[in-house]
C-alpha cells in the first residue's frame, strides 16, 4: 500500500532524507511532500560567507537542487514559503500556512522527516529590529545582507559574536573593503578552542585589521530614522552602519515538543542511531537534533552542514527500507580566516574537565612542510589526553596554509580511542611539499605521550 | 661502568638513534663514535629533487645537523668517509677504513648500532659508469649532479625508472628547462599504485610535456669520450646528455649478514619493535633492516626517511635505557609531482591479492574543496577493502592541490583496522574552502561500504 511522507524544512537533512526514500521507493510506493519555511531548497549555508565576500556569484551557485529538480527527477513536491504550525501525532498530519497568502494546508502523513533547523539566538536588546542588523543563517538573509550592501554601501560593520560565522563574516567584510569591529564576551574568539589556542585567532584578526572588543557584550543599538548607527558596548558608542549576529543557535525543536516528541537537555529532538524519534513513524535529522558525543558519551547540541546531510542520509536509508545508522558526533570544525586555518575536534580542555576526565594538554610549534621547503608555514598543534590512559579526548591546531585539515587524522584517532602512544606510531605521509619528517600531528603525540608516561602534563 | 656505542652510518636513523642514546646517558656513561662513508651527517635526502630543481639553496639547508654540531652539543665523535669493513661480534670491534688516505682503524663496541642505509639498483649495462649518469640517493650525488649541471648544461634528460625519486626529478629538471623522457619497465609509472591510479599520473607527466616509454627498459648506454650520450630502449636510442637511475634500492645489509646478523627474505636486517637485531647489544633502523608491514601481516623493505628516523629515535631510546617500540608500516608515501598529489598507504589490489585477502575496490572522483569555492581541484579516492568483513585494506589518492595529505586519515583508518563503513561514520571536518560537504574520503567510503554490503564490487 502507499505511504505518504511528509517533510518538513527542505535543506540539507530534510531533502538528503527525502532524496533517498526515493531512491529507494518509487512515487507509487511513496508520495513525498515537503514543506519549507524559506525560498531555497537544498543550499550550502556555509558558503554564505564566501557569497558575501564576492568570491562566488551568483548565488545560485549555493543552491544544490532547485525545488523544479526536486519535482522533476525526484517526484518531490515542495512547497516554499510554507510554515508547518502543527504536528497531530494523533490523526497523522501536519497544518501548513503559506507565509504569502496566509491560506493553510492539512497533510497527512504515515511517515514524517522533522527537519526544522536552528533557530539564530538573537539579544533581546533595544533596536535589535532596526535595519542594517542581520544574521546570516539562511540564503534569504544572505540575499537580504547582499542587496542592503548593494543599496546602501556601508562602511562600518560591527559584528557581534566571534564563533566561527562571526569570524568568516569578518573576513567577508574586511575583503569588501569595509572596517571591521567585533564584539565577544570571551576572553579571546573562538569559544570552541581553549584560549591559548583562541588568542592565536585573536591576534590574527588584529593583524587583518580586525578591532576586538573582548569579554564585553552588544547592550543596545543606536538607530536613526529606524536604521542602526552604533552598537552600545560596555558605555561606548562603536558607529556602525551594518551589524552582524553570529551569537550561535540554538535546536528549532518547538514544534516537535508541542506535539510530544522528545527532546533532551540540549533542547535537541531525541533522535537514535537510525535517526528515529520518540514517536514511531516520526524521524529527525540535522540542526534540530540532540547528538551524542563520542568522547563525552554525552549529548550535545552541534549544528553543521555535514551532519545534517549524514544524518539526512541515514534517515532516508531507513525510512526508504535500508539499514544506515549515525555513530555520533565529536564536534569537529575547521574554519579559515583569512590566511589563517583553525580546526578542532573531541573535546576541549574545558570540555574534558565538565566531562569528568583527569587529562593533561600539551601544545607543540612547527611547520606544515619541509622547514627548508619553499612557503613553509607555522602550524601549532593541541592535544588534549586522559592523564593516566593516555587516550586522546581531543585535538585543536591553529596554523596557516595546510595546517587545518590534519585535523582529520586526530578525528579518526578519538573515533578509535586511540592513545596519543599509538597515535605517535601512526605511518603517516611525509615528503618535503606536504611535511616535516616528523610529521607536527606525530611530534604533538610525542610529546603528550611522554606526559602521559611522566604522569605529568 | 662506561659503554661504548658504535654507530655505522651517520644520516637519520643512526645520528637520531645516537642522539636519543645521548639524551639519556652522558659522555661518563657512554662515549659514541660514529663512522659514515661519505661527506655529510644527518641529511634530507628527501629534499634532493628540490634542491636540483632550484627551489632549495645552498645545498646545506638540507643538513639538519653537522658532524661539528655533534661534536660540540652531543659529544658524538662523527668519522667522515670512514666505511666500515667489518663487525666481529666475537671480539666486538668494527674495522672502518679511511677512505681517503687508506687508513684502517679497529674501534671496540658494546653496543653497536647498525646503521647502513640501502644500496641504489643499478643495471648491469655498458656504459652506465659514464660521466653523466647518476644516482641521486646521497648529498654528495647530489652535489655532484648540481656541479655536474652547472658545468656541463645538459640539455636532454633520461629518467631510468618511474617511481617516487625518478618522477620527482623529472619535475626538478622540468624546473630546470630541460626535455624530459622517462624509461620505465611497468604499464603505468608509480609501481607502488594501481594501473588505474598510475595512469593518471602519466597523463599528468605527459601534459607536464615528459615524454613516456613505458613497458620498456635501459638496455644500454651509449657513451661518447667517456660521456654518456644516448639510452638505448627497445632497439632505439634515446639522445641524453644527463640520465638519472631511479630504479629503487635495497638494503645495505651484507655487512652485517657477514657478521652472523639474521636477515630476512626481504634482505634487511631482521630487528623486533624496540629495533634490536638478533645479535646482543645490536641495534639497527632506518632502510637497512626488515619492516612489519601492519596490513599484510608479512616483511616488507620500505626505504623512507621518516621511517629511518623514528627507528632511529626508538633504538636510541631503548639503547639509552628507555623503552620505545616502532609498531609496523603501512607503505604510507605521498610524493608532489608539478601539480599533481600523488598518496597510497596500506595495500594495493595486488598486494592485497598477493596477501591473500580477498578484496573488493571503488574510486571515487571529487573535488578538494566546495564544487562552489574558488580553486576547488579534482581528487580521486582509491580504496580497497576486504570482501566480506568490510575491514580497509589500502587506499591511493591522485588529485591536485589539498589533495594528497587526505592519505593520512586512511592511514590512520587502517592502524585501527576500521572498516569502510566505521570509516564513513568518520566525523571529519568541513568547510568549503577545505572539503566539499561529503569529503572525498567519506563518499570514497560510502561507496566501498555499499558494494560490501551488496556482496558485489
Amino acid at each position: 500500500m502507499s505511504e505518504r511522507l511528509v517533510v518538513i524544512g527542505a535543506d540539507a537533512a530534510g531533502m538528503s532524507a527525502a532524496s533517498q526514500a526515493r531512491r529507494r521507493r518509487g512515487p507509487e510506493d511513496l508520495s513525498i511532500v515537503a514543506f519549507e519555511r524559506g525560498r531555497h531548497t537544498s543550499y550550502a549555508a556555509c558558503g554564505i560567507p564566501y557569497f558575501i565576500g564576492g568570491l562566488i556569484k551568483p548565488v545560485e551557485r549555493l543552491v544544490a537542487r532547485s525545488p523544479e529538480v526536486f519535482a522533476r527527477s525526484f517526484a518531490i513536491d515542495v512547497h516554499l514559503r510554507h510554515q508547518v504550525e502543527h504536528i497531530d501525532l494523533h490523526r497523522r498530519t501536519v497544518l501548513a500556512r503559506d507565509l504569502d497568502t496566509g491560506t493553510e494546508v492539512v497533510e497527512p502523513f504515515d511517515q514524517l522527516m522533522v527537519a526544522t533547523g536552528a533557530t539564530p539566538r538573537r539579544p533581546p536588546l533595544p533596536g535589535a529590529d532596526a535595519t542594517g542588523i542581520f544574521g546570516v543563517q539562511t540564503l534569504d538573509d544572505a540575499i537580504a545582507l547582499a542587496q542592503f550592501m548593494e543599496a546602501q554601501s556601508p562602511t562600518r560593520a560591527v559584528i557581534v559574536g566571534g564563533g566561527y560565522i562571526g569570524l568568516e563574516m569578518a573576513e567577508a567584510l574586511l575583503m569588501r573593503g569595509l572596517d571591521v569591529s567585533l564584539v565577544d564576551s570571551g576572553q579571546e574568539p573562538m569559544a570552541t578552542l581553549d584560549p591559548d589556542m583562541g588568542s592565536m585567532v585573536a591576534d590574527a584578526l588584529r593583524d587583518k585589521g580586525v578591532t576586538l572588543h573582548m569579554t564585553e557584550r552588544a547592550e543596545g543599538f543606536t538607530t536613526r530614522n529606524g536604521r542602526v548607527s552604533a552598537v552600545a558596548v560596555a558605555g561606548e558608542e562603536l558607529p556602525a552602519d551594518l551589524v552582524i549576529l553570529g551569537l550561535g543557535v540554538r535546536p528549532a525543536s518547538g514544534l516537535a515538543e508541542a506535539a510530544g516528541i522528545a527532546t533532551g537537555p540540549t533542547g535537541g529532538i531525541v533522535v537514535d542511531r537510525r535517526m528515529r524519534t520518540s514517536a514511531d513513524g516520526v524521524w529527525s535529522a540535522g540542526d534540530c537534533v540532540e547528538n551524542f558525543h563520542l568522547v563525552s558519551r554525552g549529548p550535545v547540541a552541534l549544528a553543521l552542514g555535514t551532519h545534517a546531510n549524514k544524518q539526512g542520509r541515514v534517515a532516508g536509508i531507513n525510512l526508504g527500507g535500508g539499514y544506515a545508522t549515525f555513530p555520533g558526533v565529536l564536534g569537529t570544525a575547521i574554519s579559515k580566516i583569512c590566511s589563517v586555518e583553525v580546526a578542532r575536534t573531541g573535546l576541549t580542555e574545558a570540555q574534558a574537565g565538565q566531562a569528568g576526565f583527569s587529562h593533561l594538554a600539551i601544545s607543540v610549534d612547527s611547520t606544515t612542510r619541509a622547514g627548508y621547503y619553499p612557503d613553509t608555514a607555522p602550524i601549532r598543534v593541541k592535544l588534549v589526553a586522559e592523564r593516566r590512559t593516555g587516550v586522546l579526548l581531543g585535538a585543536q591546531i591553529v596554523g596557516e596554509e595546510g595546517a587545518g585539515k590534519r585535523i582529520d587524522v586526530l578525528a579518526c584517532a578519538l573515533a578509535s580511542s586511540m592513545t596519543v602512544e599509538e597515535l605517535s606510531g601512526l605511518d603517516l605521509s611525509y615528503a618535503p611539499p606536504f611535511a616535516p619528517v616528523w610529521d607536527p600531528v606525530l611530534i604533538a603525540a610525542r610529546k603528550a605521550a611522554e606526559a602521559v608516561d611522566s604522569g605529568g602534563g
